[in-house]
């Protein structure tokens, strides 16, 4: 039913505009780069803009158009909307803003009223619409100096903010988050998350849900949905407006009432929803989601070189409600064997700040492949000068075992490049021990997740 | 006291090495670079070591040795140590390991013995030793190519582990935050973190005390001095080894008793110390104290150009026990008067999207001059179109009004020049809205510090 928001064959923009800095120009020029399809710009005072035939009225358009993107003034929307229905347009996303989130419930009534009865799909209004990093639809404002698109990738986005979701795509390229679809959804007068969670379900390029939701326009909804797919795929969510001075600016924000929180969070829960407290812990979570699944067990294992940061996951560990993993005898004596002498062969395994790439290969082999391990968090201090490159090629190795495992490596400039190459080849990193084993507290709570509704 | 180790005059480096990658090699080079003084490198094998002329032993360098630093294996320290005290030297520091804690605890104790004795003051053994961005004393095996060295800064750092030490200094590098001196206390058979820490309380470069710890060498100087050295700089202190398996693992680390975590948490409140949680909040709050000064009173103020941030951080006011500023109706008013009508006119102020850095300015202006107003959370989402880089100077200027403020900024590339632009004008800034808000209450809990202990 969302189809032809994703895939559409044509796009008219109505409002397009030849002035640069406006965003009907910048809409017109983001999908002329990368939108393989037909793009139709309209603007009753242009002939031409962006080097595209211009026309003055949607109705004109001797072609058929799978969706309408509206940029134009709140007051002349309702007028543009029926000039969408007359050309026999179905789906249409409404960026504009200046409705119920600045006072103007009347307006937004009658055309939600309009498009209900006419059979319209409308994204938004309030909105900057969608990124699909496959088929190209971009209505997103982009900054190309500003901002980092992310690369294709598993995670389906929907974010209530349009602000947000830009400023979180942008986190999102730059922490090695790959994107399959957006949805900014803005104040929802038709499509809400519901809808869209049930296509990014269907969705076989999307592995994990993530959202960003100040309400939820349909509670029961939501819960049925979410039950039913979590079977198939993860939901991330974060709820804001949760305290009651939140709430209030929820209403300024995206003129919705944003609900009594303790009464959404156990609804999460029961739905088999994953909740984030914060926007760290939002990005955090989907990206490890995003690339393993579930945890059968909390039995950590963590590898270190160095001991501090050992400690400080075990404590993490208990913290999390994981546990640290019981090395069998087995492990423990080829780790003896093969460790020297001042390295410590047990969990939490300090490989000392000695260790080399060999060392960690060695320890991690025998590590992941202990039955009472269910999940291992390396921490790899990159900047301890006996620990080479050979560290990438070892993690990316340790995906063969088939266990989920997180890498914390905290540092400058090296660091975060030997990072962002471990993230590029589909292994998450953290920077802090804290933030590793959370990570792997949210595959364990997937797992019961699965557990509680059956995997599929 | 403890002058000798950061001022020295003159350093020997027992153990000095031709080899490049040895530890004895990577000190000599490091002081070679930084430290004005002269180095005089010992190992009876050589005779020259990078350039300069090497001494068989100690004694027999004919200048007087202030400080010695010993990085031979453990079992010929104890001999070293005999040479220095022959040789007069007052201030050693063992960087060797292989002590108490691989389980040697009889030559740790024969040791600590000879140097109690003997009355030389000696930091580690199983240590890093000492950063001096001042002085320029170095015994750090820094890479050159794999770190980053903090620049000059206000942070006196103390850490118990030398491997975690050097990925948080690599760490502030990234991040803006400049370093005074750091100390990695190893195995601390004489000097502990109370003897660095009345020492750093005197020294007027530094503006916050920040550590990590597994254990305290004496809980009750440690409180005395924390509870009359907080009413000139806060301390702020992250203990390790808090679970039962964590504890164990301190153990195998430095070789000491961790204690109970309640015991410690509780001691901490008590004297003033603030407890960071975890590695993120101990370089949060070590960045925001050693920026800002007390937060009087709770009463927070948000401006922003994106809603949906706005919210998060008006949640995380009321989760932090921070108030949400009733701000006063002339600012209101005047606020109205010059903010365009679609922008929010109360806290959190949302001048939305496309604010422009004038539009701060003016908003600022007002909203920092409100009496009730304490603190003000600025959100800059850098990577919106409107938003020019003007934002830093407008955001410098806001020093001049005299209360506290953070900046929260998330994304990518742009976003994170910007971002350490206005850190190195000293404006603490972070990634999410939580740990921006995070930081103001750690204000404010100084504040209430400083109120109980009385200010100095």
């Amino acid at each position: 039913m969302l189809d032809k928001f994703f895939q559409p064959k044509s796009i008219a923009v109505i409002g397009a505009s030849r002035k640069k800095g406006k965003v009907g120009h910048a809409i017109v020029e983001n999908l002329k780069k990368s939108f393989r399809g037909k793009i139709y710009p309209v603007n009753p005072f242009a002939q031409e803009i962006l080097g595209l035939k211009c026309y003055k009225s949607v109705t004109e358009i001797e072609d058929k158009i799978d969706l309408a993107i509206i940029t134009v003034k709140a007051e002349i929307v309702e007028q543009v909307l029926k000039e969408c229905k007359k050309a026999g347009i179905r789906n249409v996303i409404i960026i504009s803003a200046g409705f119920s989130e600045v006072g103007n419930e009347k307006l937004e009534k009658r055309i939600k009223n309009y498009v209900k009865k006419n059979k319209i799909r409308v994204i938004g209004p309030n909105c900057i619409g969608i990124y699909d990093a496959y088929s190209g639809v971009d209505t997103l404002f982009w900054s190309a100096e500003k901002t980092k698109k992310p690369e294709k990738g598993y995670v389906g986005f929907i974010s209530q903010s349009g602000a947000l979701g830009l400023a979180l795509l942008d986190t999102y390229a730059e922490r090695g988050v790959g994107i399959s679809k957006f949805v900014s959804l803005g104040n929802k007068i038709d499509v809400d998350e519901t809808d869209v969670m049930e296509y990014f379900f269907r969705d076989p390029s999307i592995r994990v849900i993530s959202m960003y939701v100040e309400s939820l326009s349909n509670g029961r909804k939501f819960m049925k949905i979410t039950s039913s797919g979590v079977r198939k795929k993860p939901v991330v969510v974060l709820k804001a407006g949760r305290s009651e001075k939140g709430k209030k600016a929820v209403k300024s924000h995206t003129g919705a009432m944003a609900g009594d929180y303790a009464v959404y969070s156990a609804a999460f829960r029961q739905c088999g929803a994953i909740e984030a407290k914060d926007l760290e812990e939002l990005i955090d979570f989907t990206k490890v989601l995003a690339i393993e699944r579930e945890m059968k067990g909390n039995r950590i294992c963590i590898v270190t070189n160095g001991g501090g940061f050992g400690i400080i996951a075990t404590d993490q560990v208990e913290n999390e409600g994981l546990q640290l993993a019981e090395l069998s005898d087995g492990t423990i004596k080829t780790l003896k064997e093969i460790l020297p002498a001042h390295a410590v062969a047990s969990n939490p395994v300090d490989l000392t700040g000695d260790a080399d790439s060999e060392r960690y290969k060695h320890a991690l082999e025998v590590v992941f492949a202990d039955r009472n391990v269910d999940g291992v968090c390396v921490i790899a201090l990159m900047q301890l000068a006996p620990l080479d490159k050979g560290i990438v090629e070892v993690l990316e190795e340790c995906k063969s075992f088939g266990k989920p495992f997180v890498v914390c490596a905290c540092g400058s400039c090296y660091t975060m490049e030997l990072a962002r190459k471990l993230e590029s080849r589909g292994i998450a990193v953290y920077p802090t021990p804290h933030r590793a084993i959370k990570a792997l507290s949210v595959l364990y709570h997937y797992g019961k997740v699965l557990r509680k509704f059956g995997k599929k």
